[in-house]
């Protein structure tokens, strides 16, 4: 059904993450490639630095090394005017009736199939902020970890709550990570003893890029924050609920974070998710004027977590949505540099788990299983309180809307035994 | 008294931070030169590249941009076999008895008056983490905001409390920073208000900087940190209380803290500190054996703060010491690093602010005014609750013994009105 309008002449499957309206940017390599950006369309990888050196980028003067990079920054750091005419460039090369068409079909080295490159982190991430701004999140965990009966605490519909992360120990999907080990009070224990985490969880979140640096002491207001937002991945923010538990009061997340987080390589442009705006819940009580925004900011990215233990198919545990964070992108931006906090190209920030109103939407197993009171069946018959060693996480994302879907691809993480 | 021994042909001012057996490593530039980096003697800048440029430095067939650089990193990493070696050959070449020494004294651009040249950030920093390792400011904290009765967290005794901060807003010493805004809860309101932090604090820490990278999966042993440690230098990690109060609980310091942190420019290493290794205090009740250390970790270093009013003198107030802190380096990165986190070279570790057992050693305002409570007399007949605009904050910090000093200089830092 999907990606039928403004075809291409590169074959894109049914329900591909990937038509010629998406044209993400990430980095790849081969084994006789150094890492370079590349887009992909339908099962295709296309080399830039290809088209580059062909000069159907030339309209830019770009040096060579944007595109034969190990990061897209350099690309990023070119600026949506320039960014957005290469993307549309790509577009018009590749679109059914292109004139180009017979040259670029004979260039050489341009397109790999997607099964034989190796997709590379895509962006050198200098500060990562993970936020938690899903309000039925917020109350699970509230009512889970703190009191049921005043779950969201005081400041939680005034402020969109964040927290500084990891940014050495994330990783693109497919990398393996092993389990934890740390400090976890056992329970009804009095004293803490050391072991490998026994809760091992994932959270299902979007990240996104910041495309524009500003100056120390600057502020990014909500109407000017769409410009400095470059693009969006999936983003598994792994967490050892019994270490985190032990650790976070009072200073937050530490040791059962920082082990590892994991996003999609394909980032995907905010242009090319525009037209999947959808209003995001209404809040209550009205926010402070720095936050007021209006139109739609929320996006209609339908997402889904799938557990695949070792040997078996994967089972869909979850699925979930972007339209339930309550507090939306520009929000988040605009709170974060209030204070003058200064961000850079290549910046990451996470939206914090995105779990929606009913149980099946759930974005975490803390909250799945509800601390482990009760299993998840899987498709195969094995069941699950949370990861176990050699199971994989599969994470989706992407929007859907009159006959175009522009998706994420996945973000896989399997988890091995602790070293 | 101080710096007797081992004479240089350079001028050192009687009780410098900066005798031939510090030799630290920072960044300068001039109006002329790039950024590259140098050492100081007394009162003199030396040039390192143009220690390398000719061939002072041969043995190591070091590249010159790992001296020409924006930053330490690239030297830094060429491991302490090498940095150690080129900080032996310094302080031979500028020993009183050197043969080099007319060589030297003849070379063009070889030394600057440190008041004549520019200190930048002095490294790349990728990931910053900051500590809580005294148990003294833990208490005070924990009387102050939480339960008088109950100040320390069932947590602190047994882990070195830590938590991601941001990397993107540390400055050097002497880059003035901006009264920050945010949200704040008034007392008794029930609704924040948006406004300018009415409570601006600094935070007396040391930190330090990351000589060896690990790969994500591996720990760092107490036994083996010191190999991962190239140097310290003193932080400044300012504090926006009233922001800090209302947005930290449950996920920790955020804007609070985000709008600027000021390290001082010198990284002094290692090997020019170990002679004032001293104990820490008792720890108890035991550590689990991963924390477990031998030797003496802490350092006895004296740190004082000092609160400038603009156009008046400098009064200290406050006297503290590396030596109080509860939880040692080697501890903070094995902890860091047991759950497979990885380190890279650049990323700067703190302290947490070092308070003393006595009222003059609290290294907060904070603490120091007992949260506003009282007032604290200036030489100049000023009073400070919290900092107030145009003040200047400046930490020092040195070891002495046995005649000798190793300093750091200072870290400044101007508080100057919101934007």
């Amino acid at each position: 059904m999907s990606n039928t309008n403004n075809p291409t002449w590169i074959h894109v499957p049914e329900d591909s993450d990937f038509p010629i309206q998406n044209i993400p940017f990430g980095i790849f390599k081969t084994a006789h490639l150094k890492p370079r950006i590349g887009t992909r369309i339908g099962d295709t990888v296309l080399d830039l630095t290809v088209l580059h050196k062909n000069d159907f980028f030339k309209a830019w003067s770009l040096d060579p090394s944007v595109f034969e990079n190990s990061y897209l920054n350099a690309f990023i750091s070119q600026g949506k005017s320039i960014t957005n005419a290469i993307r549309n460039q790509i577009i018009q090369l590749f679109s059914e009736d292109a004139v180009e068409r017979t040259l670029l079909q004979n260039l050489e080295g341009l397109t790999y199939a997607a099964d034989e490159v190796e997709m590379l982190l895509p962006v050198q991430i200098g500060d990562y902020t993970d936020f938690y701004s899903s309000i039925e999140h917020a109350t699970n965990v509230g009512k889970m970890f703190r009191d049921p009966n005043n779950a969201l605490l005081p400041n939680w519909r005034h402020i969109p709550v964040g927290y500084h992360g990891r940014a050495s120990s994330i990783v693109v999907s497919g990398t393996a990570i092993h389990r934890p080990k740390g400090q976890i009070l056992p329970k009804d224990a009095e004293q803490p003893i050391f072991s490998q985490s026994r809760l091992m969880d994932f959270e299902l979140e979007m990240g996104y890029i910041i495309g524009k640096t500003t100056a120390l002491g600057s502020s990014v207001s909500v109407e000017k924050a769409s410009e400095y937002v470059f693009g969006m991945c999936i983003f598994n923010d792994l967490t050892a609920r019994d270490i985190q538990k032990w650790e976070y009061v009072p200073l937050g997340p530490f040791l059962g974070k920082n082990f590892g987080s994991v996003i999609s390589p394909w980032i995907v442009t905010m242009e090319a998710l525009e037209t999947f705006k959808i209003n995001g819940p209404k809040q209550e009580p009205e926010v402070l004027p720095y936050l007021q925004f209006e139109g739609a900011q929320n996006f209609d990215i339908q997402l889904e977590v799938y557990m695949q233990p070792q040997g078996a198919q994967p089972s869909r545990i979850c699925q979930s949505n972007h339209k339930y964070l309550y507090w939306n992108i520009p929000q988040q931006l605009a709170h974060h540099t209030v204070n003058g906090c200064n961000i850079n190209v290549g910046d990451l920030y996470a939206s914090g788990t995105i779990s929606g109103p009913d149980e099946s939407s759930f974005g975490s197993l803390l909250e799945l299983s509800w601390s482990g009171q009760k299993e998840l069946k899987l498709q195969d018959g094995n069941t699950r309180k949370f990861i176990e060693d050699y199971d994989t996480v599969i994470m989706k994302a992407y929007a859907e809307a009159n006959g175009i879907r522009i998706g994420f691809g996945s973000c896989n993480t399997q988890i091995l035994p602790a070293l």
